[in-house]
């Protein structure tokens, strides 16, 4: 019941972000969060959760200030990446070839709103870790499960994810004036696997969210946080959503990236019979924190994100 | 990813199962166990997990004996039932056009083995519970999450329904002649949704499964029990399964049905980077549970089921 | 190794607070929450903890406005209630006889910044639920834990409760002048049975605090209110305490009193090695909340209490 | 409300064990499950738990065969050691001066039916690892919570301890005569701190038992040691007891010494309303595991206590 679509999106699959110091974000992700350590390169540490078997789902690039290399979605398919050049060109997008440590061959784009997205169809394996309990260290962090980013034209972009790529809308949230400005979109099925917010900041990235298996496993997020005197870490939760149901916790990392850690949402079990759930302003209050609580301020902050061709990080004004 | 099949099945749905004291059954599965009742009519009570919009994942039938009348699949298209007629012929399998409460138009068959199987695309939807944690009783349970039971050619068995229904397999056991007797498999990409046994018994049923959010709530299962005087029922566990990776408890209802709640399996991320996991005879000790506990004697016991024609159980010798 | 005191005090015991209406107090601890109801008779609602076999550790009185008759100890021995009359008059203190349903003899005082106390040494037995794992609901609260309150001169009141009652403190807060404001006192040895706080709102009561044996009861204490409608009710947590260590989350019940649910605590394993934990202005950040976030301004309320004499809440200015 | 005792105890405090490899006993107690090092001398190793300030909870000594040197309680002030030799002496029991690293002055005694008991006043303290939670492994233990061993004759060993140290009894277990087998005593008022069993191999270890904070940290255990692959070490549980409510599991060391996690028992609130709860030969079924499973037959293996006065494993015959 895998819905129809220009290319074959298999799942979310990685994302690449900027620290500015390796050793230090390789204690916070590998020593304090129980981070996987696949291997590192001169620039480059590659991550993954205990039950990922593919080489990384977290890639950490060395860059002098934080930000998002791209984020990554495998396809169903090898010739999907044939298909996904055809799309580029139909909707004029800019693309290259790409290749990083256990990819041979992928293409980068930058979709419709400038987000920069990596396409790939193989990943080398390197196995996972499941049952391993006596290798768990922190949470740990279990699996990928989703990012969420900010663009200028949310509805255009909605589109692009649903026409191109097959996403379903599961939620979103509308606005004082009836507006979306919110929407949670999943293509395998759980309750999302891209979230989009409009804003002017756009094209930026807001968060991407590991999955764990228990409660207690985001509380010993914040309370691994705190014990190490990384107050400034612990930035929104733990608490409950009402949009996902999931129960979050957001940190952000040494540079200030932002990563949440989730658990206990709902499966699509029907996507055709499912009717996207809409939050209106009215219910603004428990949408969000279901238990009702105000967003901090700085969690509205998002990070720019780097140019397919350059590298570099775009500028925003 | 999802693999090509004769009849693209979406996913398990439901079971209905024989109870010979409605109202006694009522009490274990809603009063004791927190399961949502939907309605109930002269022989029937239909329930569903919370999470689950369904009419129904549960169907209690009244009987003169335990047993099953049928387990169910959702299609993912109204003209998939056409084309199982084609499979059912193809097969040479009986089968007859059925429909039960909140099931206007479905198709119940025999398989190559004898299990009976209803086939349906459309359910009355009556809403979930989600976010009513104030509703909540007993565990509760989330949503059917598999069925495990028992034929006498599993390899022809499993080929049926990889062939025909599009099934993957996650793993398998061999005994100590190397041969497979039990595989795993799933068709939306968990670790399971259907296990099936190689057996003299067959075919006959051997238990139903719901997912549960929290170990603690397969804990509360065996509290709940004991502390109802419900010894008996807490059949096997709680344990963690070294297959599926599951946290799990074996429970028997008031007229012997096997039911288990389970929770912490994982995702098959990629079905085609996915090798079955082939657990054998020398890892017995921790494949079916990882801490190396014997199996009791009694959860070998299978259940009769019923013959689709005449709704009588199938005598087994 | 109980310290010395001039009235054994044995330990907290139960509170009595005033609500509106109690019917609908009764559906918010009793429905929501899960206490044990007692008995009721005209004006009084009597609750337990399901671990508690006493006939009441919480009463609901009705009354025109919030707030708390008294806070109740018990006292080691049928004697030592004449020594505390020694010690009222001694300190000056108002007393009179009391006696409550299941209580027949008791002694009402003013403690030295007013605080209503009632102690006595008998209460009628009811039995407990340990073991009654079908019977709960709610969370379900365990047993009460500890209560907290407001006075003007902490000096003082900690010093009656150390001297004449034998507690002993176990950690406190200074102020930006080094001057101590908060004191967590012990007698039975956990983390602490009385808190006391310094403010000119004194003598009033700030909140009480029932343990449950799980980090997931507190977090459902959450989701219960939120999915029940209830955002008010939840003020502040759940969280972490740096001072107690403890997982919290504090409620505002219908008329607005305050209570805690509580769990984590650490135990006084060797009173005389014990050097109260001084948490300094400069650790001000995490000693309330460990995960460093900020306490709302309702938390700073605190509700007046009763005279022992006329049973009208005392007006403060 | 302590009872009186001639001498006064105040509360369970280590524990001296047997191990062959102490290089490999600490990986499995330290690495695997959590323990802390204090320290390290040629022949023993000194651990405790994560909440525990005190030097030492469990000492694990070099030695050529599994087994208890002496259980250790802590006295309530200087004097009752002086107490204590007058007890010996009107018992007639054998005794010597003792001391051990962190405890300067301790005698070490053997009690009325043979067991070798250390008492002493002061010990060493080191600091506890209270709210660092980056610094945990394992479960983490948490604190010493009791022990349980075997002796000839119950009645007159538990008179002693309750005569001579004002222990309290909290439960017990009567056999298919009548006659108490089991008793649990309690000093400082949780469910228990000693556990004595009747049996002609005494005086013989059963087991030492260590707090947890949650049932998760009880299934870790399971999960780690299967992981680790010591099926052998996971003697029995998880489960939920009967008799003080306790949530458990019971590992054997790689010596074979039998060792429990714990967590979830209750508090002895009033100790003169407590009656002894007594398990009748009719409740055999779930008084020792409330979910009605059976014990596995080396569960009733005793190890062997070592003589005082030379430090040889006493032979049982």
């Amino acid at each position: 019941m895998i819905r129809q679509a220009k290319v074959d999106i298999h799942r979310i699959s990685h994302i690449c972000i900027r620290v500015r110091d390796l050793e230090k974000a390789r204690h916070f992700y590998v020593d304090l969060l129980g981070f996987v350590e696949t291997e590192r390169d001169g620039d480059h540490l590659y991550l993954r959760g205990v039950e990922e078997a593919q080489h990384h789902s977290l890639v950490l690039k060395r860059g002098d200030a934080p930000g998002t290399c791209y984020i990554a979605f495998r396809v169903a398919r090898p010739e999907e990446l044939e298909k996904a050049i055809n799309v580029f060109n139909e909707y004029g997008l800019r693309y290259r070839k790409f290749s990083e440590r256990g990819v041979k061959d992928a293409v980068i784009f930058e979709d419709p709103e400038g987000m920069p997205i990596l396409l790939y169809f193989d990943m080398e394996q390197v196995g996972d870790l499941r049952l391993k309990f006596h290798m768990y260290r922190g949470l740990p962090p279990v699996r990928l499960a989703h990012v969420n980013f900010v663009v200028n034209d949310l509805e255009r972009e909605a589109k692009f994810y649903m026409d191109a790529f097959g996403f379903m809308e599961t939620e979103y949230f509308l606005d004082e004036n009836g507006q979306k400005f919110v929407t949670w979109l999943t293509r395998k099925g759980d309750s999302h696997e891209v979230a989009i917010a409009k804003g002017r900041r756009g094209p930026a990235m807001h968060h991407f969210t590991f999955y764990v298996h228990d409660v207690r496993d985001v509380i010993r997020a914040a309370d691994i946080m705190a014990s190490a005197g990384l107050w400034d870490s612990i930035e929104r939760g733990p608490g409950r959503h009402g949009a996902t149901q999931g129960f979050y916790i957001y940190l952000r990392d040494l540079d200030g990236n932002r990563l949440e850690f989730f658990t206990g949402d709902y499966l699509i079990l029907d996507p055709d019979k499912w009717k996207p759930i809409g939050w209106t302003h009215e219910q603004a209050r428990y949408r969000a924190d279901f238990w009702g609580r105000a967003t901090p301020q700085s969690w509205y902050e998002a990070f720019p994100v780097e140019d397919i061709m350059t590298g570099e990080l775009k500028s925003r004004e």
